[in-house]
């Protein structure tokens, strides 16, 4: 049975303690969250004890450290969970600069750790069967993968100001997927971006509509588009285009059903919220980090992704304010 | 060239002879109509002479006859053409008495006559490709067909008077396609019908809404469901399921714009006017018959056809008004 | 809290032990099958503790009891435990005899029990969705509905020999469906079958290809088509037409993956298995009668519903064996 | 009637005299082609008179000039058929060169000819339902316009050597298109550009697989993907977003058959051959030329849309080639 330390309460904590502690391969020991009420409450729910966070760290009792908590104390987590000698799932991202990435990443080398890095939409299950399919030669030669992503609703302004930006905070996680998808680095990278949605959002120095195209060494293209706002639900899709053909994976609707009249065909809006469109996503993110745990292999994406994402994610920033390409790598 | 004669100007006069005009192999010769008016507008569209019927049948110039006129004058028209050793292509149905059928392909075998009766759905390119994908084997053994096919609107119930009744006047094509896509002939036929889209169809003595289900020595099972009004376009579909799968041919839509937003993704109705969805269908029967005359073969469906076709829609029509299953054949 | 008693640890026992366990507002106190194993792990996952049918139904501290054992028992155990007071949610069917449902449901009314009956295709989520829709205008008057089902493989005929028959084994579902979405008696039943996909099963006495078409008094129709067998997984259809437009409810595929190439664009199977295609349905099944508990009242599909589908199945059966239409009620 | 001289009897030049022929509102007085032999056949088809190009601009019983000849003569074309007062319709492009384009049109201005230029995509009947249901308002305010382009084959490197290159030659349509759906001059453009279909087109100096963004003043984006290479078919897309929704039109299929088994449900590929997919396209931009004619109005596309996609043709290639982002107008 592997124990877990969890840190963080949040929405994202929970949803991951109750993965773990549905897992029949470990439990969750111990769980540790600012608002001493929230923990008591997902503590008691899963079957854990509060503690601190230091002492979750440091226990002897704990295998696994995940790391649920605002993404400014990401990095020493990982680093003081690393030198503690726990395997580490942490929430994407590592940190919002390359530097304290790179540094976080020395010390989890040197302690030789399995990281990983809760980029979720790798595991979701349709985005999967696409990249499995993708990885076994299903279109032939990769040419060009676009990913469209729109969130149901922009966030607040508040938000906007201490996110890092829509490239870091939005689009990081197609970053992610593209080079999961392509399976080659990006070198060159372009962004367009322009605060369409909500002034409140362009007065806060961020944009909310964006266009991002990259291209690897080997000449492989990448678009990714994303908008803060789309009226219809959480729009989540993909389409790689090769030599032999093209995969494409769609949303997922709220029901089956159509309705037909006068006006045409109408079905559902997709999935609204982003636990119910990536809940199994999120579900099964946990339980392949366990699964590599029980196997001793370190899963996918590790810190080396979390990096590489991270560097797109700038260079897009950087290219958006500049309005130049950025070579990367 | 094949020389034609075509009797009536009307709506599907005027198709089938543009369609003639505009083939290579064919040419409209003459044309007749009640209405002399009709006649002479689309004579000069293409560039056919106007004559009467009777001078049309017997003129030594025309090789084959094609029959437009009222049903029921179809089957004295068949029966002239053939005793004058044209070749020809009647419209649906031979007649709505069997027995007046029985006779008049008696002439049409005495003289061996190439005789085509116009069921076009089997020359609909979706049903027809369909057709020829289930008949090489694609879903293995036919089990079970399913049809449906509803109006866009309902009749005037003036109309439904002299139509001998839905599954007589509208059900017929499902019965030739049924035959068509299960190759076997139908031993037992059970309808049930209701009058509920119009009451004075009803009154009339007819049915709106009917549903008709009939099995073949063999075990097959076709399903038709007719309906006189679909307020999103009309609805023509088929499914047929087998051993090895089940293929389904849909609806055609009138663009493929889709619209999404918070009440959902709405595409458009399907095309509305039965010379528009079957355009192309009306326009193929024709072509297969004149492709047929110049191998020297008869087209598919034939008498025998019209005379199945109509056998069932007087089961139909008779298990409705009595309320139990017919034999057939 | 509603404290339950689940009387049998099978398939379908799990299933429904594991949502209340699940539930905030219910818990598994008792659990009893004749396999005292399969009783114990299923007690020791819910937090149950194991006990005879008999000490479950006569438990002061069991609020409402679950059957989920074979057919056979299900109309005693309803009796008992409707004598000894409790809520009862049973298994579909009550019995195959109508006369055995009839005496039932007279102790079950003079307890006044809050009995319910497991057709759990009424809180499929998308037939709900499509039911709540129709229920609520948005077709205008329903005249026409049809349903299609096709089990992923045929049972084996053993199995089929003690199952009273297709009729009465699978297309009861579909007879529940048909009822709840028409909202009204059918009052005449003629069925179809042919023994197509397995021959055993034709040599067992039973079909495995059946259509059944039904009419209620005021003239709608219902059209149900089954099948034993289809390739491409569990496929579960509903559609209703009505005077302003069409209501339909798909299948539920395993991916929203597409692969486009010179073949053409090919998505996937549908789900295969009942437990996975109606997951939810179980689940929601339960939760409606755990909130009717918690309300005061008694959810459908009640011991009436139950009844009515009977009748509706022992029509069919009837109307397949003798080939005549069969009146009901 | 209006009177036309057609200028090349080619591929575009034959579809675009059929349908001269076919409207009621005009008709092919003349007809010229560098080959007597294709002027000749088409000629009699259409019921023209062959003729010089010189004396067909010069007739007096031309009222307009269909120039459907090689793209190098267009400029010259114009420029005389607009001295001799003709009204004018020209195959896209004006010129592969901004400056001719501009001298050529300072003639048209001067001489107040009305030029349509042949961006035919405009006119293709799903592409104009979206665009007419755009400019409705049916998505609010437009964001973010995406186009996608994928040709079934690419084509010899030999002729991709005379084109200008896959910017100028193929995605000059989705420029055109792009201005058309956002309706704002686009001034930034970045491109990115691979050989990867075909290596031969790469030794040539050009690519096959293409990625282009564009923002304008206001900040809407448009992203345009180009491939000379689908194994599926002719794939054209569109999809534009925006503050109330998204409007997408999707691709025509052959046909609408599906074949469900374990592998799935299979659809058809798509149209393959752009004559099929926008022979209606074609049709109706020369219709609308015809239409603009009789109610003395030049159709859109005119000679200024014609220049500015040239300009964003040019500024992709020049993106491509340098790597920097191009700012336009």
């Amino acid at each position: 049975m592997i124990r877990f330390g969890v840190l963080g309460a949040g929405r994202i904590g929970k949803v991951h303690a109750r993965t773990i502690a549905a897992s029949k391969q470990a439990t969750v020991a111990y769980l540790a969250d600012a608002m001493p009420e929230a923990a008591a409450s997902l503590a008691a729910e899963v079957g854990a004890m509060v503690a601190s966070v230091e002492d979750i760290i440091k226990a002897k009792d704990v295998d696994a450290v995940l790391i649920a908590t605002p993404t400014g104390t990401h990095a020493d987590l990982i680093e003081a969970a690393s030198n503690a000698g726990k395997a580490i799932l942490c929430e994407k991202p590592v940190s919002l600069s390359v530097e304290r990435i790179l540094a976080c990443l020395k010390v989890v080398e040197k302690n030789k750790s399995n990281l990983m890095i809760g980029f979720n939409r790798r595991f979701d299950p349709n985005f999967a069967a696409l990249a499995h399919r993708l990885h076994a030669g299903a279109i032939g030669n990769l040419e060009l993968a676009t990913i469209i992503s729109r969130d149901p609703a922009p966030p607040p302004a508040d938000y906007v100001k201490g996110s890092g930006g829509l490239f870091r905070d939005m689009m990081i996680h197609d970053f992610d997927l593209a080079r999961f998808l392509v399976g080659e680095e990006f070198v060159t990278v372009h962004a367009l971006g322009s605060a369409l949605v909500d002034e409140a959002i362009g007065a806060a120095g961020d944009v909310d509509t964006a266009a991002v195209h990259m291209q690897t060494a080997s000449g492989k293209i990448a678009v990714i588009t994303n908008s803060r706002r789309a009226t219809y639900g959480y729009d989540q899709r993909i389409e790689v285009h090769g030599s032999k053909g093209m995969l494409r994976a769609g949303n997922v609707h709220n029901t089956t059903v159509e309705l037909a009249n006068a006006d045409g065909f109408q079905g559902d809006p997709v999935l609204n919220f982003f636990t119910e469109r990536y809940g199994q996503a999120y579900a099964n993110e946990v339980l392949a980090f366990i699964d590599g745990m029980a196997k001793g292999v370190s899963a996918r994406p590790n810190g080396h992704d979390g990096l590489q994402a991270q560097k797109l994610a700038d260079a897009a920033t950087e290219s958006w304010s500049s309005g130049k390409p950025v070579k990367v790598g």
